[in-house]
């Protein structure tokens, strides 16, 4: 098998050992001889798998029994329609951060259901920065906020101080370095990046939230009944457990101190080079540049197609930035050794030397 | 690896090709070099799964171009939500038919959101029969049933005729025979018994159903957001709908014509045994019973835990009936062969042999 460097922004590159785990649990799931796609989720054996990834995200995250952790299906997605549904009542207010796409579709399902009250926002500069220094109204139901824009490539380095219940949508750089839990009420994450594959989301939620709204709740969109169920109430995404709760465990043996270092040297060693490098420049303000997803762009336009082409030739998979903005990103989750970052930053220079040589040659 | 004969109600035994190609895809997907939870699902080589899975479902049940076929989170369950949001109006009333728990739940969670009107149950009798010759109201927005119920053992095998659209929930018998689909409005299905591994369900809608509710739908709850975005609204469940695209192409292999000549053939060979055997009997009347969930108990439920423990000695598992029931119950979907039938046959004969021997010996 060929040696690919995967920059992919999620579904991303995952740790080789969850993968082989789950290639063996194919074959045969924990000495039941069966499948672990044909296995009942109800076996002691499954029950087990689901709560030790549930388990490994409470020691990970350092949660105290507040919380109530849960593995649902729908993707972050489903979220932005479920928090206001569980706790925006109609004509009470929601403070949301408007930080790029992810943040502004939370903000266009929370309007269905109550007010919404952007209480900043980077869109007048395409969402090149986060933006600080804003008020979050004491009376607001909640903050919602995205800590990292997988799209824009920025990411919040700080929360704001509220007494205000604070959510955030942890998508794509939820156990990629410490921070306090403890400050949140709710955090949310799709798998796809950082904790597994596609196809289960991580939710915690602070149990002194629940039942307090007026609303009556479907069963599928209430926290409550799925936490008492344990990720339980209806059949989970039994594979997608399994590969997050293998990808935890590798997360906890590294430890979140240590995996921020990994991940802003690899972050470092990438800007480093945009910065250098006259072909490239980054699209973000340096203080909020995403360690998780690094977007830039050819300073000549025109040679995106030729610097992509020479990637591929180097076996780099997943550089071309989202549909919507365009440009170069490199996502840089967890799992990506700082290897395939040389490699990206050696292509770089090679594209460099290349441009000289043709210049000289065209003088 | 042990032989096991896999009778588990769901998640359960699925074809092993879908499996040998999901092992193969874990190492490396489609010729990238990827495992195929590292890439993303706007991949062409991952768009080209989605689109042939959307496209055996179309053609193994012959579905015209009216239809919406998407793949979906959340489960049968969060289906039970979402077509009342989506078709069930305030103050309007939807036919339901209660033939068990999930029926049931769908019945539960419609009243949150209209009226519901129960026009048959089966409850009196702890659902061991399906209800006939009941009535429709022609004024009903629409009417749902379940197809075959998963836990109590029985089997939907005609459809009410109606001027009503008609929903129905075939989680558990879909793809198991021949049907008319042009007969409903809406038919869905959790991926986990016939299809695939949990993860994924299955919605085929009919398109002139959407866009007419006064509810305003939040994004990830709207039928006609998924189907306009081919199941890529949000990232769907990846691995899921892979293992169901290479299920469904088994299926295709073999016919649906075939594949109900086979169910029928496992299915009365465990039935006659039920019938012969003394220490057995099924709990279902013999018209409606199940060829996807055969449940039976024995004379004397002492016995109970002994035969439990031969059929494990024989390495038949799953046998357990629904901890709601008790009881026994053997799934008899499509991927279990003929042999494992014959294998449980052959362990009820024996503990009649056992049952003989002992009552010789005591007397």
């Amino acid at each position: 098998m060929k040696k690919v460097h995967n920059f992919s922004a999620g579904p991303a590159i995952l740790p080789q050992s969850a993968i082989d785990a789950s290639i063996e649990a194919l074959q045969d799931f924990s000495g039941t001889g069966l499948s672990l796609i044909e296995v009942s989720h109800r076996s002691k054996e499954y029950e087990a798998v689901v709560n030790e990834a549930t388990q490994l995200v409470k020691e990970i995250l350092n949660l105290s029994d507040e919380y109530g952790i849960v593995f649902m299906q729908g993707g972050a997605s489903l979220q932005f329609d479920m928090i206001p549904y569980n706790f925006l009542d109609e004509g009470e207010t929601a403070a949301y951060l408007n930080t790029g796409v992810w943040a502004g579709r939370a903000i266009k399902e929370a309007r269905i259901f109550g007010n919404v009250n952007v209480v900043a926002s980077s869109e007048d500069k395409n969402f090149s920065y986060i933006p600080k220094g804003f008020n979050i109204p004491s009376d607001s139901k909640y903050f919602h906020c995205t800590s990292n824009n997988t799209i824009y490539g920025t990411e919040l380095f700080s929360f704001p101080e509220t007494n205000v219940p604070v959510i955030c949508d942890m998508s794509s750089d939820i156990f990629s370095r410490p921070f306090d839990a403890s400050k949140f009420d709710m955090i949310y994450a799709g798998a796809q990046k950082n904790m597994g594959p596609a196809g289960t989301t991580l939710v915690i939620v602070k149990k002194d939230m629940l039942g307090k709204g007026k609303r009556k709740l479907p069963a599928m969109l209430d926290y409550k009944l799925h936490i008492d169920n344990g990720s339980m109430y209806n059949t989970p995404s039994v594979f997608a457990i399994f590969v997050c709760m293998h990808t935890l465990r590798w997360v906890k043996s590294i430890g979140l101190t240590e995996m921020a270092k990994r991940n802003k040297a690899k972050a470092d060693l990438l800007y480093a080079e945009i910065d250098r490098n006259t072909l490239f420049k980054g699209t973000v303000v340096h203080e909020d540049r995403s360690r998780m997803n690094v977007n830039f762009v050819l300073t000549d336009k025109s040679m995106e197609e030729e610097f992509l082409k020479l990637c591929k030739d180097h076996n780099l998979s997943g550089l071309k930035g989202h549909r919507s903005v365009g440009g170069l990103r490199a996502s840089l989750y967890n799992a990506l050794p700082i290897d395939s970052v040389q490699v990206l930053v050696d292509t770089m220079k090679e594209f460099e030397q290349l441009k000289i040589k043709q210049g000289a040659a065209n003088s």
